[in-house]
C-alpha cells in the first residue's frame, strides 16, 4: 500500500464517452487529519446516472469536475483510523472516489455488516440501487393488486429490483430487455410474467400490447426513448409513470435527437401521473426502506444478480459497457479482495 | 316554440373541423316523461375538449355519435315540468344538446341562481371552466406563496382564472397567450405579473426564460406543442405540471405532427410531476370549489371576461374559433333571451 491509483475525468464526453476521457494517475496514500479514516476500495459501482454528472450542464447533483478523481458508490475495508467510530478491518459504504485508497471523514460512510449479506450487495440490492426501485415504484407507482406494471430496463441494476418488488404487491409484470439471456433470467429466475426483447421485436408497441391484454397501469421508466412512446401510448386511467432514467438519451449531444410524441394528449386522456425522482430525495426513509429489502432478501423473495468486472484498471470499460447493455443486474468492479 | 332545431354531428373531422361536420335539423320540441323537465337554451358553452369527442379514438369521455345531437354544457329555464323539483321559470344547467329545446330528466341538471351572478358565468368561472382550472392548479400545481406559476393559454377561460388563483395564492404569474389586447388584459385587468404574446417572439423559450428569472415551479399546460416544450425545460427542481389540455394538437391527423422533445430527461433532473387530470374526477368536491371561487368573485379578487356569439345558428363558428383563438375568456353562444 506505498501508492494510490486514481481515475479523474480529463473531458467532459461528447456523446458517448470513450476511455480518453479518462485519464489515471498515481499519486501518494494521503495521511489522515483527526476524525478521518482510510478506506481500500472492495466494490465500486458504475452507474447510468454518473453520465449526467460528466457535463457541465446543470443537473440534480453537480457536474465532476475535470481533473478531479471520479466519485461513486464504493464499498471497502478500513485499513487505519482517526476516528472513534471505525478501527481498521471495519467495512463502511459511502460515496467516495474512484481509487484504491480514501481518506474521508467518518461522517461520510457507514458500516455494512457481511455477515448479513455479500458486501457487494450494499451496493447493489441492499443500496441505493435496491432503494431506487423501491421507492420509484412504491411512493409513485404505487402498483395495486392485480394491476400491469411494466418495467423497462428490467435487467438492469434498477429494473430487476423492480419487477420483483411489484410481484410481491401482487401485480402481473412485464419486463423490456435487450437479449434472450435477459429475457430468460427475467422470466425464469425472477418470475416476471412474461418479457420482451426490445432488439427483436419487429414493432414494440404491439409487442407490448400483446404482453399487456389489459393496458399499463405502471410504467416504471428507465430507459426513455421509443420504448417509452410505445408504453405511454398503452396507458390505463389514472396510470402512473416514475421516471428514474433515460438511459437512451444520455449520450445525445443535442435535444433534436430526442425527439418523440409529445406526452400531453396521452396524459389528459388517462389522467396519468409522470414523475422524476431521484433517490436522495427519500434519505429521511432509507432505513425503513432498507429493512424491507433485507427481510425479501432474506425470505427468498427477492433476488439478484451482478455483473462483476475485475480489476482497477477496467472502471472506465465497466462503465462505458452500461450504454451497451452488457451487464445483467447490477454492474460492478471488484478491485480487491 | 313549436318547433325544435338542432344541431347534429355529420362526420368525424379529419384535422380542423368545418362547418361541414355539422348538421342542422328541425323537430318537434319532444314531449315529457314522468320526472322530465323541459329546457329552452339560453347560453350554451363551446371548449376545445369537445373536439376530442368528435373523434371515434377512446378518450376519457365517450366519442359522440355520428347523425346524434351534440352535447355540451348549457344554461337554460325551465318552460314546462313534469318534475317536483322544478317549474316553470327555474334556471338550470347541464350537460345537454346543441338544441333550442332539451328534454331532459331532473336529475341531469341543477338550479342556478341569477340573482347571485349572471347566468352565463355558471357556464364560465362559475361552472366547469372555473372548477378545471381551480382543481388542476390547486391539487396538483400547488402553488405556493413566491413561486413562479406560468400559464400557457392564458387568456382564454380556464387560463385566465388559473392565473388569477395563482396571484390570490402569492404566486408571481406568468401568462402566454396569442395577441397583444390577450397580453393587455392579462396585465392590466387581471393583474398577471407578466405576460407573452407567442406569436410575436423569435424565440418562446428565451421570452420565458427573461419573464421567469427564478424559473417555473408550476407549468399550467392547456396546450401542449412548441409552446410546453420551451416551459418544461424551463422547469425548477419539484415544478409541478398539470396538464390541462394540448389544442395545439387537437387537430392533428397522426402522432408525427406532434413530436417534440422527450420530457424523461428534464422530468429526471428536476423531479417534476405532469399529471393530466379531467374536472370529473373531482366531482365530489365541486361544492366546496364552487363556494370558493363565488366568495373569490364576490370580493373581487376573481374577475372575467366571456366572448359571446349570439344565435343559433352560429354555434359551430364559435366552435371553430377556439382553434383560431378568436375568443378572449370564455366562449359562450346567446341563444336566446
Amino acid at each position: 500500500m506505498s501508492v494510490n491509483e486514481q481515475i479523474l475525468l480529463k473531458s467532459y464526453p461528447k456523446g458517448m464517452p470513450t476511455r480518453e476521457d479518462f485519464e489515471y494517475k498515481t499519486v501518494p496514500i494521503p495521511s489522515l487529519e483527526e476524525g478521518e479514516v482510510l478506506v481500500r476500495t472492495i466494490y465500486l459501482s458504475v452507474d447510468p446516472y454518473m453520465r449526467g454528472r460528466m457535463s457541465s450542464a446543470k443537473s440534480y447533483v453537480a457536474p465532476f469536475s475535470l481533473n478531479e478523481v471520479i466519485e461513486g458508490g464504493i464499498v471497502g475495508e478500513v485499513v487505519e483510523s482517526k476516528s472513534e467510530r471505525y478501527q481498521a478491518g471495519d467495512k463502511v459504504t459511502g460515496m467516495l472516489g474512484w481509487q484504491r485508497y480514501n481518506a474521508v471523514n467518518e461522517k461520510l460512510i457507514r458500516k455494512v455488516d457481511d455477515r448479513i449479506a455479500p458486501l457487494s450487495t450494499y451496493l447493489s440490492v441492499l443500496g441505493l440501487t435496491g432503494l431506487t426501485a423501491y421507492f420509484g415504484l412504491l411512493d409513485i407507482g404505487k402498483p395495486k393488486d392485480g394491476e400491469t406494471v411494466v418495467v423497462s430496463g428490467a435487467a438492469g441494476a434498477v429494473g430487476m429490483v423492480v419487477g420483483q418488488i411489484a410481484k410481491i404487491k401482487g401485480a402481473r409484470v412485464v419486463g423490456i430487455a435487450g437479449s434472450k439471456e435477459k429475457n430468460k433470467y427475467l422470466e425464469e429466475e425472477l418470475g416476471f410474467d412474461a418479457s420482451i426483447n426490445y432488439k427483436e421485436v419487429d414493432n414494440i408497441r404491439r409487442a407490448l400490447k400483446e404482453a399487456c391484454p389489459n393496458g399499463i397501469d405502471v410504467y416504471f421508466d428507465n430507459v426513455g426513448g421509443a420504448i417509452s412512446d410505445a408504453a405511454i401510448s398503452l396507458l390505463n386511467d389514472h396510470a402512473r409513470v416514475p421516471v428514474c432514467g433515460a438511459i437512451s438519451a444520455y449520450n445525445i449531444t443535442s435535444l433534436q435527437e430526442d425527439l418523440g410524441p409529445r406526452v400531453q394528449s396521452a396524459l389528459v386522456k388517462t389522467r396519468a401521473l409522470m414523475k422524476g425522482f431521484i433517490v436522495s430525495d427519500y434519505s429521511s426513509q432509507f432505513k425503513e426502506a432498507a429493512a424491507d429489502l433485507g427481510k425479501w432478501l432474506v425470505e427468498g423473495k427477492l433476488t439478484y444478480k451482478e455483473t462483476i468486472t475485475e480489476g482497477f484498471e477496467n472502471i472506465p470499460n465497466a462503465f462505458l459497457g452500461l450504454f451497451k447493455g452488457q451487464n445483467i443486474g447490477k454492474q460492478l468492479v471488484k478491485v480487491s479482495e
